[in-house]
């Protein structure tokens, strides 16, 4: 069984997830230094976002570090690899993401479920329903209410913890998902509008959408994302994968 | 904030997880060849077990592959590394732990829940329950019920499922879990009772307790094992990458 069909896929397959990924992440923060080693022991890492980083989390679940409250999706993935492989470091995770969030409702409940965990690092990935509730449900944003919204969060979120650092998660909307249709060209410019915010605040930026592009090469939307919107098992280890090779640029 | 002491920790924390887990792993499996990739594309891969397989997993979501169905322990984050870095392999992964079973319950459903879905794999941790319910539910058996059970379990296995290959997990205690007390000292029987028949059967053998055991050297029980037993998102880290090291000798 260990033929050479397979072992072609198996050079393939680590290029993709062994280089690939990575090589993405770098190429999007090739002008941040790489620092991760500076990242103080008893940080507070705080993932914010809609529902593809809730991820059915246990909101009662609200403590650092608490299993439930992680969710099953890609924060779950890194902040088990990060609790396992770097115990003596303490850090101190959060999952606030919550499902259907577009900017503006991150801000509502900013103060609470950012400002006051004092993170030393934020992790946000917002932007999808800034448009999907625009040609589903009604909602009046356009790109550049998101963009704006957008900046004035980070703004706000920099004045309160000038000394935060930032990871954004580009939007992404995979082709070939069964919510993907015709009407989503419109969402391609909300993906540049957050590299530009990512850009302008120093962020470490990881783009998703290129790195869900390149892994359909490889097998269908239905295997990393089955409404082209939210990740599978597979799709959250492909973010996870980039999350952790972006946190090395923090 | 990269001082010398981080340094050094950095340095005995990588040697931990990337070379102490994977070492035990090999040392344990020594007289294994290294095969991982024999393992077939569109090969069946069952977890069987107790609760620390099971980790709340959605029992009505059980078919291949199903993300709530993997519940959230260490199974997950092995699904979730080799679906998303092997795409191509088509596995199909099932969970099929159930919170408190010991060997005479997995045999009672073994049909449906083993047989029934003519695994490729089949990784079994299965024992702490066998000990535990004899101090603290009545439960009438021995370490010699234990091994006979769980022999003729394996034989009832490779009798249907010649081919099955097999990865045994040493059923764990550790030491400073809210659960375990002096009378635990009796279930040191458990674990060699394990790794001999993993080895009668030519099965991968995971040294959980060992791996656990070094862990304590890094962080306390309640870091990995809260109650001694139950693996945190950091234990299912070390359980998963012990696992993924011994996938390679299957």
């Amino acid at each position: 069984m260990s033929s050479r069909r397979d072992f072609i896929q198996k050079t393939a397959l680590a290029a993709f997830t062994g280089a690939v990924v990575p090589n993405l992440v770098k190429a999007a923060n090739g002008h941040l230094p790489s620092t991760a080693e500076t990242i103080a022991t008893g940080a507070t890492i705080l993932f914010q976002g809609d529902s593809i980083t809730d991820a059915g989390r246990d909101r009662g679940q609200y403590y650092a570090n608490n299993g439930g409250g992680m969710g099953s999706g890609y924060v779950r993935h890194i902040v088990t690899h990060l609790l396992g492989s770097m115990p003596q470091k303490n850090f101190r995770f959060y999952n606030r993401g919550i499902s259907g969030h577009k900017v503006f409702q991150l801000a509502e409940r900013w103060d609470d479920d950012c400002l006051q965990l004092r993170p030393d690092v934020l992790s946000l990935l917002i932007g999808v329903n800034d448009f999907w509730h625009t040609i589903d449900y009604g909602y009046k944003g356009t790109v550049e209410i998101y963009e704006t919204d957008l900046r004035k969060l980070l703004e706000r979120t920099k004045k309160a913890l000038p000394q935060v650092k930032l990871i954004i998660g580009e939007p992404f909307a995979v082709a070939g998902g069964s919510a993907i249709d015709e009407r989503w060209e419109a969402f391609a410019g909300y993906r540049p509008a957050a590299k530009k915010i990512a850009a302008d605040f120093g962020a470490v930026f990881l783009p998703y959408q290129s790195i869900f592009d390149e892994a359909l090469k490889l097998a269908p939307a239905e295997y990393w994302t089955p409404d082209g919107v939210h990740a599978s098992m597979a799709g959250s280890y492909l973010m996870a994968k980039a999350w952790l090779e972006g946190w090395k640029r923090i």
